[in-house]
């Protein structure tokens, strides 16, 4: 824990009183000059901190803004966040995490940002990511699996997504694949997991996660090119981030261990269990043409099952899947 | 083209007469001193020019060594090589492939070096890489497949080194799943392809590709957990590493071309034609135990089809492949 995430600590567990400079430099072995660099810092990332000639300092109020510390206090998990880095501004979280796996850290690591300078999306697409209203993460994992079954990580990780949304804000969520999470057909959160590996040995897996939690209607971009929505704008209630963030982690360790135990079955049958066109027909559009048939699963490597109507399965593994809900929408 | 290697192509082309410094320096544009500094570095690099006063240079032996202009004049390819860096020492090929291609390299692009350093094989074991009488290269390539496809290029490149060692070598090459050649039951050649992708897209693919060519019996080391030989030892007599390394690279273009055009099957079934236990009784040692079946060949993502002796088709996707020969062995 950093000096300033030890002040913090002492400031919110003496909320009703006064705590000295020379109190909290004893306690913490810092000196005085220390304290009020601290407290600057504090302040200026939005704490509002009295200050009282001969009482000391008193924490009057506190932005949302997620602290290692805080992340880490009752997280209650085993792996995943035993290790966490909270940055209030980064490029990209996926950038960060991948910097660190080369660099050697511990599955589990989990980087978190208030605010993302260059977040991407699918195929190198922007993601919008405003500061401090929505959740930027990536957690590192390094699963002793083949290559060919880490794609079904974005299966689980959109699991936990889901999940976290009907636990902590209740909501309907649906999963899209390969990697969107749905509120009333409108995209709440994606997906980005990247892979380092070689023939017999994963390296690294980052599953990057952005959820739209708090972001208001002007802060979407204008030009979105699918209907996009927040956990605010859905229920009209902003919600907590961290409390979000560590319901989300630990649902992750949950899946992520029984995973390793009973494999990729029960991951399957949950994603099926949430998926927006399951049993439904739907059109396929790859570069080479578009596909038509139902929906009726996950292939265990995580392509979608498709049932074309002469009743061959295809294997999926790369498209733009849209429900057809007329006759019509077929020619 | 570097003027050191200009130099080189001046002396090959005029080998039969004495070609003045004074020339040099105006055929190349670069001054007296540049000529000379060159002169002296390929020198070092073990190249017996002659210098006669009043005449000129003359070159009178080249050692083995792979130069990138070599390598480049006459391949004939595409894609292949139309980047390639020749060092005389690193680390590893792969490990500096990696790094070309985060800094943008293009498709295609080909590292040798004629020591490695710090050679890897499967799952970090080390890969004996003495200097200048063996293969070491990576291939870069940016595949447009789905990241599930991936392993399948490790099989691309198996087929083409077999292919290779028959064309040049006239020596009857085997494949052993996954990433193994054989040559009289002997490993002459490992592969190690590295990977790095996101959820939806291959950034990019290394395929590392080391083969012992003219690796003597004393530069083996002495404890190894498996027979390994070179192309020396099994013909007696040494191969021109240029000529192995154009074909094998030509042969790489045409696979790989056809792979993007057609798909797998052509090469699974090469490679199924290749494959020292296809249709055999084998062993399959995996961390949690051991299976026994006969190999019918490759699944679609590069999984090993076991047929067990119930019937009942298993998919390998990891695991040590040995026959088994006598009912014993399967106590």
């Amino acid at each position: 824990m950093t000096s300033r995430d030890e002040i913090l600590n002492l400031f919110r567990t003496n909320s009703d009183h006064y705590i000295s400079g020379q109190k909290i430099s004893h306690l913490l072995k810092i000196s005085r000059a220390a304290v009020w660099k601290q407290v600057k810092a504090l302040r200026e990332l939005g704490f509002e901190i009295e200050a009282k000639h001969s009482l000391g300092y008193r924490l009057l109020a506190a932005p949302d803004l997620l602290l290692a510390s805080d992340i880490e206090s009752g997280l209650n998990c085993r792996l995943i966040g035993q290790t966490v880095v909270a940055l209030t501004e980064t490029d990209s979280t996926n950038a960060q995490a991948r910097q660190l796996a080369e660099d050697g850290a511990i599955e589990g690591t989990v980087v978190v940002a208030d605010r993302q300078s260059a977040g991407r999306g699918r195929l190198g697409r922007r993601w919008e990511s405003p500061s401090g209203v929505n959740l930027y993460c990536s957690i590192l994992l390094r699963p002793q699996i083949p290559v060919q079954q880490a794609p079904q990580l974005t299966f689980l990780s959109a699991v936990a997504v889901a999940e976290t949304l009907e636990k902590v804000c209740h909501l309907s969520a649906k999963v899209k694949w390969p990697n969107d999470i749905l509120v009333n057909g409108a995209k709440i959160s994606g997906l980005l997991n990247e892979m380092n590996a070689e023939t017999e040995q994963i390296h690294f897996v980052i599953l990057g996660v952005g959820v739209n939690l708090n972001m208001l209607e002007e802060q979407f971009p204008e030009s979105l090119n699918y209907p996009a929505t927040s956990v605010l704008l859905e229920t009209g209630k902003s919600v907590d981030r961290l409390m979000f963030l560590q319901t989300f982690l630990r649902c992750l360790e949950q899946y992520y261990a029984e995973f390793l135990e009973e494999g990729f079955t029960p991951i399957r049958q949950r994603w099926e269990g949430y998926c927006d066109t399951i049993n439904r027909q739907v059109r396929v559009d790859q570069g080479s043409g578009s596909l038509y048939g139902t929906v009726v699963g996950l292939e265990p490597e995580g392509a979608l099952r498709l049932q074309l109507d002469d009743g061959r399965i295809e294997r999926i593994l790369a498209g733009d899947v849209r429900p057809v809900t007329k006759k019509m929408d077929r020619e």
